[in-house]
């Protein structure tokens, strides 16, 4: 029973190290030419501070995943890692809602700021940052809930312990 | 002892409520008019949809951390807060990560996406957004705190009764 759900738990670790990773090489390489009123405008994710934020915080947190997966399950490091996984949560969060809010102002443009949408000059760029922002999205949800079922799992002996 | 921790806590709520509360009003109020190339426009948070984002979220999290103020000191309710906490703590860095980039793209615009500034056209409404973010920085600078604080309670104890 104990051993079943380490493993589950190490696949779900596992899955995110995957998505963060994975966003983190999309978004990096997504780059196209254009040519916009007979000049050649190349779009890269590197224009844009809130897609280097995305990639940066991506990078970090696969570090940091790629590390825990290496925890001996004896450790009592992994009390540690609960508070960890907060901050590098809240990291992900912090860059997924960052890009999420640009995207999405490439894609509808703002009409009161006069800001045009671009998306259709750079379809295959606008393609590859969606894939990008969907592996993150993946990965901040599986974080969460590893998270949650950290909390859950300390808390609850407790609580059984109290009554 | 235990008193002045509590009490310490309680301030750090009311403090954290407070940010946030403000945060909502000082970005739900902010507005401006002004006339760009002979049209008259209104600068508000309601055109943007980050900035729509941050006010419901920073709403939310006000009615929470008002809920939280009134919990008795006894109840088994505050194991649940803390997982509400990380929640909470999530939902509002994903708003102002949001509202930050846009904020960002509003001050310096993208030249490469062809956005421009318009901070100059309408400096008084991006002086209030401005302050919205630091109130709504502050928010969750002291959620984080907190989280980080109740997570280090839970588990100390534990690693103590190891020992």
């Amino acid at each position: 029973m104990v051993k079943t759900k380490r493993l589950c738990l190490l696949l779900l670790r596992l899955l995110a190290f995957g998505s963060t990773l994975s966003a983190a090489i999309v978004m990096a390489t997504s780059h196209e030419k254009t040519n916009f009123f007979a000049v050649s405008v190349e779009a890269k994710y590197s224009n844009t501070p809130a897609f280097k934020y995305f990639v940066i915080a991506n990078g970090i947190v696969s570090a940091y995943g790629l590390l825990v997966l290496f925890l001996p399950p004896e450790s009592l490091l992994w009390r540690l890692v609960i508070a960890l996984d907060v901050v590098f949560t809240m990291l992900l969060t912090s860059s997924i809602s960052a890009a999420l809010a640009i995207a999405q102002v490439g894609k509808n443009g703002n009409s009161y700021a006069g800001w045009l949408p671009i998306c259709g000059q750079v379809p295959k760029y606008c393609d590859q940052v969606k894939g990008a922002l969907i592996a993150g999205f993946i990965g901040v949800i599986i974080y969460t809930v590893l998270l949650l079922y950290s909390i859950h799992d300390v808390l609850d002996p407790l609580l059984m312990q109290k009554t």
